[in-house]
């Protein structure tokens, strides 16, 4: 869990280290649309992942211990994947069109990044479920989804 | 290393392992969908991550250590991720529209398998030298890169 604490952590401090920035110092229009498309990647991802588990919990899918335990490993690998380069002020959903994170994620107080930490731990906890058997996923789909909506409720602009 | 050997491996082995069949065995349209779009977001995320190294080796961005190693831990951490769950058959580019996956990728004698491994390889020895300094990390880039188009030489549609 040595990435742990990189995952959203420090977004604010690392900012757009990564990033070709313009003369005043902010990110170009170019490395807003480039971070937006990555992060909106990288939760297509958890989507798909999580999608995959949530097949088998239900029953639309026959559990498949291989194929739960390679969508928690990638669930869990990807919530502690360094998302610094993503989360660029200036993304919002007041600024960017197509962006649905609300500015509160960049404001004093957020409490994104200790949701995303937490929904971390909810995927690592989900890695030593998902292979045992059906019962065994089934019991840990509550804490990995409570783990999306936690961020989503407060976070996520309404469609 | 533990996953390099899941990158593409066992693709037509598992295939839809995780996915929701219909009666016929097939996987349905949605699925196909949802795996198209997972495997495009993969390699959205490869594009962000190589092009956040590649900016700083070619001096469009500055060399900044933590956010080129975290590019390359990323990097790395996607190349060796389970990827079966998104080649599925049936999403090829002449099966599904955006598609530009070629057949041959599914086909016998697809060396596809084999360019993944190789990828994964490079993207891990990136891991070793883009923390480093700007002239390591510039070194590595050639193989990266040589990595990416070997497979899209011969595998990807063009546009």
């Amino acid at each position: 869990m040595k990435h742990l604490t990189r995952t959203i952590i420090g977004v604010l401090a690392i900012s757009a280290g990564a990033t070709a920035l313009l003369a005043d110092g902010h990110a170009s229009e170019k490395a807003l649309k480039d971070a937006l498309k990555a992060r909106q990647s990288h939760m297509s991802l958890y989507s798909f992942n999580l999608g995959a588990l949530g097949a088998m919990a239900k029953g639309d899918a026959p559990y498949d211990a291989a194929a739960a335990q390679a969508a928690a490993d990638n669930l869990a690998t990807l919530a502690n994947m360094s998302q610094a380069g993503y989360w660029l002020p200036g993304t919002d959903s007041d600024a960017m069109e197509g962006s649905r994170s609300l500015p509160a994620i960049w404001e004093e107080g957020s409490k994104a990044q200790a949701l995303s930490v937490a929904f971390a731990e909810a995927a690592t906890t989900m890695q030593s479920l998902a292979g045992t058997d059906l019962e065994t996923l089934q019991g840990g789909m509550k804490a990995l989804g409570d783990g999306c909506s936690a961020c989503h409720e407060d976070y996520r602009k309404p469609r």
